[in-house]
């Protein structure tokens, strides 16, 4: 029974338009992709693709835009048995894409982001949220303050049911933006960047974790990956957990290694799992995406 | 009656997705655009749209890939009361989208073309075509070879009809493709680009006009718009004709100023129009354009 609850990723879902090239384009040019693809992207999208990857019951919490693209993403999250149930479609807004130049000789990656009007969503949506389909709640890092609110209802529900059916909150804190920063104290897992830290001044992994801990709430595990230095965790023990990259033999697409990554440790977790374990298998998967263009390969790779 | 009679376009549709920035994105940089837009593109697409925005009953013929942009495209035409009964869809292949980066602050256009997978107009599909309800037929110069073979379709046609229901046929040559030359004796009304006529080591549209004369047919039109130096044609009786550009207060948008110019030359000969009147008509409503994102300001200046 508890088996079958799901994970729940709130966050952003949008549309990546990638532009494979060799060359860098020049200003003022017309020049020709080697090959362009669409892709569902946003982090708690990607998160919930891995997750469905891996073998988990996944759901998506998000606003999309009615319109051309919105049946892409919609019949693409199916196409994962990714639960769409609680994503809000807005007739009125427009669901932007985000381009990206993917060069194939450099590796670089160029992205054009779009300023979207899509609300994010809020805590009274959460409200309507029916917790006890669910064994897991991972926030990305967005509208912070409506987001705390979402924790406090956890901790609500949370309080009213056994142990056993408490739902675990993660968040994760990918932007150096101030007012994500209110989400520290707020997830029993708090993942925290390498742009996040760098921007602190941090220069290592474990000096991020030291560094930031004292923000977390009490028990709370914090997590920095560090792309091709591996991921450091720390936990209420104080003690410093690493794991290696495991970098793939030709670096493909890094496109979503970090939300592959932060998939991989929320399903060990959510399983049983320590967190050296999830650790592991967070960099084993998301090293092994780096390899391949898009997700599809993790399925055939780890699924259980 | 003859007044009911279409002006059909064959060619190319896609989608440009324009992006309009401050700043040219550097290699390996996350930045956001200042707005997104998505556009139906296309040379013969577009000019499809600006004849409906004048007043001319318009059909498309080309071809569509099913898929999530195929809606909006279709949608895109229907708002635009244009016929899309000769557009053929293709299911297993992808429309691609063309990345346009628009810089506001240096008025630069970069564009990403995409590689189609799908199979342009083979005079096959046009021997369905029923010419009968066409006054005209312009065709963007593409895959020439099959072009050649429509045209002489229309000949077939027009040979076997009074003068007064004569189809006009006219022909773009746009790109400086060595395969498009062939399509210089095939067009009543031959329209050659500035590009093309540089490439050919002219430096101007005079200088190509009398280059290019001997290569079109006797008694055909020959046609150059030469940007902000307007445009000029030259008809059988050897008389350079030439309208100055009419440029807009502010240059705001270029994309598609070309398949405007052609889109009303080719409305005012198709009403009788004379040469002269055509060429200024299409330096007025080309240069009124490039003063506005898009084209729907033509239909509120220019349409009848």
């Amino acid at each position: 029974m508890e088996e079958q609850k799901k994970i729940l990723c709130v966050g952003l879902v949008c549309l990546d338009i990638i532009n494979v090239v060799d060359k860098y384009p020049e200003e003022d040019t017309d020049s020709r992709c080697l090959s362009q693809r669409w892709q569902r992207g946003g982090n708690a999208s990607n998160s919930c693709t891995v997750l469905s990857l891996l073998g988990a019951s996944s759901a998506f919490m998000g606003s999309l835009a009615a319109g051309p693209v919105a049946n892409f993403i919609l019949e693409d999250f199916q196409k994962f048995l990714i639960d769409v149930s609680l994503v809000s479609e807005h007739a009125q807004c427009v669901l932007p894409a985000s381009v990206v130049i993917s060069n194939v000789c450099t590796g670089s990656r160029t992205i054009l982001h779009m300023n979207r009007n899509l609300p994010d969503v809020t805590a009274e949506n959460f409200s309507d949220v029916d917790l006890r389909q669910f064994k897991w709640v991972h926030l990305e890092g967005r509208n912070a303050e409506e987001q705390v609110k979402m924790v406090q209802q956890v901790e609500v529900h949370n309080a009213s049911v056994p142990p056993q059916q408490r739902v675990t909150v993660s968040v994760e804190i990918e932007k150096a933006r101030e007012p994500l920063y209110q989400l520290f104290p707020h997830g029993d897992v708090v993942f925290v960047s390498k742009d996040v830290a760098r921007h602190f001044g941090f220069l290592t992994a474990e000096a991020a974790l030291r560094g930031f801990y004292p923000r977390v709430k009490q028990g709370a595990v914090l997590i920095c990956a560090w792309a091709e230095k591996g991921a450091d965790a720390l936990g209420p023990d104080g003690l410093i957990v690493h794991s290696d990259a495991f970098p793939p033999e030709s670096l493909v697409d890094t496109l979503g290694a970090g939300d592959t990554f932060n998939a991989a440790v929320i399903y060990t977790l959510s399983k049983g799992g320590s967190l050296q374990e999830a650790l592991t298998f967070g960099c084993r998967v998301a090293g092994w995406k780096c390899g391949f263009h898009g997700y599809d390969s993790i399925g055939e790779m780890f699924s259980k």
